[in-house]
């Protein structure tokens, strides 16, 4: 039997926004079949953001707050892909390849944004290279483990220094979001720091920063707030209030007032950043974001639809836009499902009302604040109560409320996990970011990278028997440590920074490939390498000779 | 008070073998403390090995098989790194570095070698490029995740050929661990394929290949053996027999005898080797392995200690070495724990005696195989029971047992796991394999990466309206690939190997980098792009003409 080609309704983005209104739009399909759903999604799972945090301490097991995507949506048809391009005249979307190099065209009659929003770090000096960012699943896998790696090289550092560097923590931003890592990252540090003999509870240092005058002051009312700052500090994190990060580099975090926090753990949970995709349309926008009626289409368009942290939709219960939140995505992706399917079959569209019931934050251990229809305001055992008891029953599907449910049971009984999963190397080709005064490597360490100067200088500095001498300057294009890695030594000397600095850095094994397989770098090397020999040898004899 | 300086052990391995040496040496310490214990391993858990092929199918959480090494060894200092050196003369053990690239370095009175042995696929053209090994933790997430990433992407794959490339999983090996991976790698795509609305479970094969004339051959008695290899088959899985891998590139699996099977996903589990650091010491070896005598000390030294896969230790059953188990491996530590204290202590050592329980083997969905004590010999359901019974009583820790118990019953309740993790991005500059008439890439491809030649040949061949032109014929030394990477581009020709091939791949954003910032480099690149420009203009011209 013939039959008219269905129109094709193509979702970007599988957050609560998109997954929600395929999920809206499957059950209106029923049991007709006058459309087709796809999703385009870079993970084939959905995250439940809120329960993201408690990865941190392994209250829950790490893939106890993802669904996978296909089993929450059957009628749907899922691509797992990154988007590379929209074009909205041809009505196609490009996304990246697969295992073969060969790009994947889809076409829609209805298109709907969902892309959310990402970190970004750019143009704040070294926060790209060195600072974590604690957005989605692999961010919180790799923080945890990362958190086990530095009190495993605690336990055994003898310099008490680099001890206390390793112990110190730091997490920029006082949004729920940044108070629910540090929460949990201090509950997680303080909990398994038992097992390492070695390691003294008071030795650790959790520390948040956030440029309000207290925590969650634009989220909560007074009172609430203050107390998750009273909770918090009672379990040892420490603040820096009306304060923020300035830069970062591979030793420290360096606040705005000037204050250098010397740390090798970094999160920031700010700024969130518009999706670069949604930012490069030509559609109405205002700083990234779409903007779009109460119907949930984007101004001055057809068939186009957006929701969720990418949209500009106005507040129904106010002034302004709707807030980034799962509970205005979900309601929003409700609408979307509706509308689509009414303007398919020629029915009446539905506007956004929905007006916000309140706000939750969990505070670690036991405790949480809750305001609600800005009256019921909670704090401490009976909201972390109300917090655990919401997101439950929130949680999509019957397998994961199982999960979740024997988790955190199972917290009560067992201690916390602390297996440090090492999966894939760290990059071979780096950026790292440099301020005046900090040495990149130090003379007598190990030869592992080389590096390039991309901006900024440094000088080379060589002690022999407490004499200083200053080998070279090096500026921008130069590179440096290619001795130690072309002779299988430790490094010769010091290089420190004369001015904040950042530099490309290629790992051992990868430099050593492309200098043995590219005669023309090895030359080039080589003779760089030549001259630097001859240079080192005459400054260090004049050196010798003035004492 | 003072002491007399205590006797350091220094445990090299957290396997079966070093981690329970330090597990019996502790409860040989009592309440004593005569001597300290130290153990170096490179994760800081233990594997239990039996259960980690359990980790593919999901019937287990990724964390379930493995246990924190500092909860079950209370008593010894734990340092998580790897091994760069070991000096028998001085008596220390240098350590890789961690955060600081300085070497750390430890001393030791009596030094225990565990180290196991480890996948080496040197030698055999394209395994260390394109085939998985299944032999630690990190592999066996790997290639669940891996698995789930093929069927999605066969999922929305349109050309038929490709399609059945990626739904081919083919495993080479067939003694234990072989078999246990196909038998799960089969069971997990068959069972969650059904969630893939577009792929069927007929368009899914799983190959075995083994060099003998029946899988486990070497391990079980023919009856046994058959039995396995029957329940395999009646689940889908094909057999090669008395064939063996010869090569792999990144689309097929190549056997010995000819056959070509198109592939994105190889396993192999032979062959095993010795640990390149055992191989590396002046002690009495054989094939890398360490000769020790009954009482596990390694030949003609003196404490200096070694057990488990590394170790060539008489067996007490009859001629020839121990096997490489873990019951074996279990037995050696406690005589190889009790005859470093009474060398210490001065008292009486004892010889190892341990002659073997039996073998098992798991099938995947409830079956396995079970010989005990050369007698008892079961198969199906009952072996099954057993299997899991005996393994789970052998687990270590109360909160594994719970665990996995748990894990257990949820995976008769709840559909098995599709979450495809994607941890650590592939790396920057990787090595891959080809033989001869295989492409690297197609004309029209995106560019993605660039190409230099390590042995072999290959034609640069182009297309146009059904004529093909030879561009360049290139040798070692040679690069390719980097017109599509300069331009932004897709690829302008095929490039199709003549010879089999190695080449070093550099991706893109590293090639990027590095060639905005390195000026020789550059200037290499584009006089060689120059040239070739040209030269591609005159031969197509000419072909041109010809026509």
């Amino acid at each position: 039997m013939p039959s008219p080609t269905r129109p094709r309704i193509l979702i970007l983005g599988g957050g609560f926004a998109g997954a929600y209104t395929a999920y809206y739009l499957e059950r209106l399909l029923g049991n007709r079949d006058d459309f087709d759903i796809s999703l385009v999604n870079k993970e084939n799972y959905f995250v439940f953001q809120p329960l993201l945090a408690e990865i941190i301490s392994g209250n829950i097991g790490i893939l106890d707050t993802v669904s996978p995507l296909r089993r929450l949506l059957k009628r749907t048809d899922l691509y797992v892909r990154e988007i590379e391009s929209i074009d909205m005249e041809k009505k196609t979307v490009t996304l990246s390849h697969g295992f073969r190099p060969r790009p994947h065209v889809l076409s829609y009659d209805h298109l709907v944004i969902a892309l959310g929003s990402t970190t970004n770090f750019r143009g704040m000096a070294g926060l790209q290279e060195h600072a974590l960012p604690f957005k989605n699943l692999a961010d919180a896998i790799f923080l945890r483990n990362h958190l086990i790696h530095t009190l495993e090289e605690a336990a055994i550092e003898t310099d008490p220094e680099f001890r206390r560097q390793l112990l110190t923590f730091v997490v920029a931003g006082g949004g729920f979001s940044g108070v629910e890592v540090a929460a949990e990252l201090n509950d997680f540090v303080r909990r398994v720091a038992t097992h390492y003999r070695s390691i003294h509870r008071n030795e650790i240092r959790v520390i948040l920063v956030h440029s309000g005058k207290r925590i969650l002051d634009r989220e909560l009312a007074g009172p609430l707030s203050l107390y998750a700052q009273s909770i918090l500090e009672k379990r040892g994190v420490e603040f820096r209030l009306n304060d923020r990060l300035r830069a970062a580099t591979p030793d420290s975090a360096i606040l705005n007032g000037g204050e250098r926090i010397q740390t090798k753990t970094l999160i920031s949970t700010v700024p969130s950043a518009p999706h670069p995709l949604v930012a490069s349309l030509p559609l109405h926008g205002e700083k990234g974001r779409l903007k779009a009626n109460l119907f949930t289409q984007v101004e001055g368009s057809t068939g186009i639809w957006t929701l969720g942290d990418c949209a500009l939709i106005p507040d129904p219960s106010g002034s302004g836009f709707c807030p980034p939140t799962a509970q205005h995505a979900m309601r929003q992706a409700k609408i979307t499902a509706h509308n689509i399917v009414a303007s398919i079959r020629g029915e009446q569209l539905k506007p956004f009302a929905f007006k916000g019931l309140g706000k939750m934050g969990a505070l670690g251990h036991r405790s949480a604040v809750v305001e609600l229809l800005g009256r019921v305001k909670q704090s401490g055992f009976l909201a972390w109560v109300m917090w655990r008891t919401v997101y439950w029953w929130k949680l999509p599907g019957l397998d994961r409320k199982l999960k979740v449910g024997i988790a955190w049971a199972l917290d009560l009984l067992i201690p916390p996990e602390l297996v440090q999963l090492k999966l894939g190397d760290p990059q071979g080709v780096s950026q790292a970011h440099f301020e005046a005064g900090e040495a990149v490597f130090e003379q007598g360490d190990l030869g592992d990278r080389l590096y390039i100067i991309l901006k900024g200088e440094a000088e080379v500095v060589r002690s022999d028997n407490g004499t200083n001498v200053v080998l070279a300057r090096l500026v921008p294009g130069e590179y440096f440590g290619e001795m130690a890695l072309l002779n299988q030594k430790t490094r010769g000397a010091t290089v420190r920074c004369v001015t904040s600095m950042d530099v490309l850095a290629v790992r051992k094994g990868e430099f050593s490939s492309l200098v043995a397989n590219l005669p023309d770098l090895r030359r080039s090397f080589e003779q760089v390498m030549q001259k630097r020999t001859l240079q080192t040898r005459d400054l260090l004899q004049q050196g010798g000779e003035k004492h």
